[in-house]
């Protein structure tokens, strides 16, 4: 048994713009398994497991795959519906819905398991598989209210960031993993779910990028880079903030001035029409100024929405414009193997007067005891 | 940024099962994405994102494909190491490791993204893709010290569903979603991460077998089916319960009555030889025979381990056999829409001497006030 759907529908989904990308893409239908497309078109989560729910829709017809035990969270939908039992094929029953309406070529969603797909492949020969970005370019501009709830998850996150520090005067002595279950027991309280991920990286653990935590126990300077996300009523936020046990030392602070300094350069690149590798470059030319160019190993950001990770990422080689409505992160770092790392993130929404940060807790440095 | 390492592995991988089964399926390769199986064989469960991280095992070498902020993570392992940057292509690096190799044939995982996968056929249109079974059948059989931790999960998660009876002595006026954050702090608390779901349907939202949880406050004579599961250090628990907001009426106790009965069935015949299909066909029998042959709508189990769900499946049609070692669900219910539902779940593990219960909190109703 299992579940992760975090709110149902009332009115019907409005497939018109899937369609409309879907044509752009020149495909015939797309198959959009659980996972954030899904969230988008139904308003439901969907559970990602190795029984197949999926929707698909084509130019002139929607239907739902979906498991007997599972279909009566899909009863309020005037859509096709797909019923499975447990000792059914349920690829082969899409594959003849797909042929009954003479698709020939179908987008399925990045997530879609490989599992289903190699076997509709070998169900349908003649039907062509391809990756549909629809799904995600649909969902990349947000509406009012959807930036409004992206905004209250994002002041909802910086809560817990700050009932933590205020919680946890004193690191000193404190293994990772014990931070990281303070930051977890708010984060669930505050009404996140899921918890996508904590990571704490403390002293040379925060060198490694996606540290999860440790038995390792915080020493006085250790400098402590937290990164934490979660949805709040299917809407994602997403922070990093670095603390410390004590002052770090010198060096340690004057990176982070270069650090912010970049940071706020990324912030100030995400503008309309501006294409999405600027705020990246921003950012690592100020790092790359002061030494650190190697030392900042990933892309500075990501869009955010439905989907904890999704489009646009603001990397070298993306030429997708940024565009009024778009929801990213601004997340440049520094990682120095066998020293010390640091990062800090905060989600940027694009508005008509330019950049805005959805986040407010302070960037400072949170020197703890 | 997002991280989900369960564990770090002090030993170098073994290799040996997972290339005997390739060899079985005439696969020359098998590429693994995170997941149980990656978990299984590096020790790490592994960050399922947008951004390729993958082993690769063929007949006489193995390699990790992995981003550059996340090779930390993975430099203790001996294995080939393929990092890409972030505005590099992985999956064209992958297939020119493949080729490089030889490999005409691969086994992907179950879980690997379809969007991945599609890439690398169109940039390796002579290899063919396939679904790599042997990943799974890998880990059925359990270790002695992997069933010590799936038992230590079990009992963990027996002891979360005791003390929450304890804490709530009463359930009526309460609504479900507050019933499932009980349950969520004191899985959080005993250790669960993640945390996989936590069902609860009072009422007639015990119907849908997947229901999740809502802002349905429990009447008196209210049951409500509890289903919930978690992974401790790696291993999963999973336990499904009935508890309920004073007595509830007569029919449902004598329906509870008959699914102890299917239940102790299903498990009576998990026995060493005999097909998978058999616990499911004897959990149905005595259902099929009290009247309620429709309303129980899904499989008898799941086998567990690293992964929530994998092989064994019980249900019809499968013929595989049940071997000492496996560990799996045995869980009949009973729906009955626009009324109420019920499901009985332990884990049992196959040993020598039978089947043996993995889960000891009372399988009676719960009553509660």
């Amino acid at each position: 048994m299992s579940a992760e759907t975090d709110r149902s529908a009332d009115s019907q989904p409005n497939f018109a713009r899937v369609r409309q990308l879907m044509r752009e893409e020149c495909l015939d239908a797309v198959v959009v398994g659980p996972g954030a497309g899904f969230h988008h078109l139904l308003g439901l989560r969907g559970n990602l497991t190795e029984r197949l729910l999926c929707l698909v829709v084509t130019d002139d017809s929607e239907a739902i795959v979906v498991p007997r035990l599972q279909a009566p969270l899909y009863r309020h939908l005037r859509t096709e519906t797909i019923v499975w039992d447990e000792h059914e094929e349920p690829t082969g029953l899409l594959c003849s819905f797909l042929r009954k309406h003479d698709v020939r070529s179908v987008g399925v969603n990045r997530e879609f398991w490989a599992g289903f797909l190699i076997k509709m492949q070998e169900q349908a020969p003649k039907i062509s598989f391809k990756a549909a970005l629809s799904l995600e370019l649909a969902r990349m501009i947000k509406s009012p209210q959807e930036i409004e709830a992206l905004t209250r998850a994002s002041h909802r996150i910086d809560a817990v960031w700050c009932q933590f520090l205020k919680d946890n005067p004193v690191f000193t002595g404190k293994t990772e993993l014990e931070l990281r279950g303070a930051i977890g027991n708010l984060m669930q309280n505050a009404g996140f779910s899921p918890i996508a991920w904590i990571d704490i990286g403390a002293g040379e653990n925060g060198a490694s990028s996606l540290h999860h935590g440790s038995e390792y126990r915080l020493r006085p300077g250790d400098p402590v880079v937290c990164d934490f996300a979660g949805a709040l009523d299917g809407w994602y936020a997403d922070i990093c903030r670095v603390a410390s046990a004590g002052a770090p030392e010198q060096g340690y602070l004057d990176a982070y001035s270069v650090l912010l300094e970049a940071q706020e350069a990324a912030f100030q690149s995400i503008q309309p029409g501006v294409v999405a590798s600027a705020p990246d470059e921003a950012a690592r030319a100020i790092l790359a100024n002061a030494g650190f160019g190697d030392a900042f190993t990933h892309r500075v950001g990501h869009g955010i929405g439905l989907d904890a990770h999704e489009e646009p990422y603001l990397m070298k080689g993306s030429n997708l414009r940024l565009a009024v409505g778009m929801v990213m992160s601004a997340e440049p770092g520094i990682y120095l193997p066998g020293r010390w790392g640091m990062r800090v993130e905060d989600i940027v929404a694009q508005t008509t007067e330019g950049p805005l940060r959805l986040n407010r807790a302070p960037r400072a440095i949170a020197i703890q005891g």
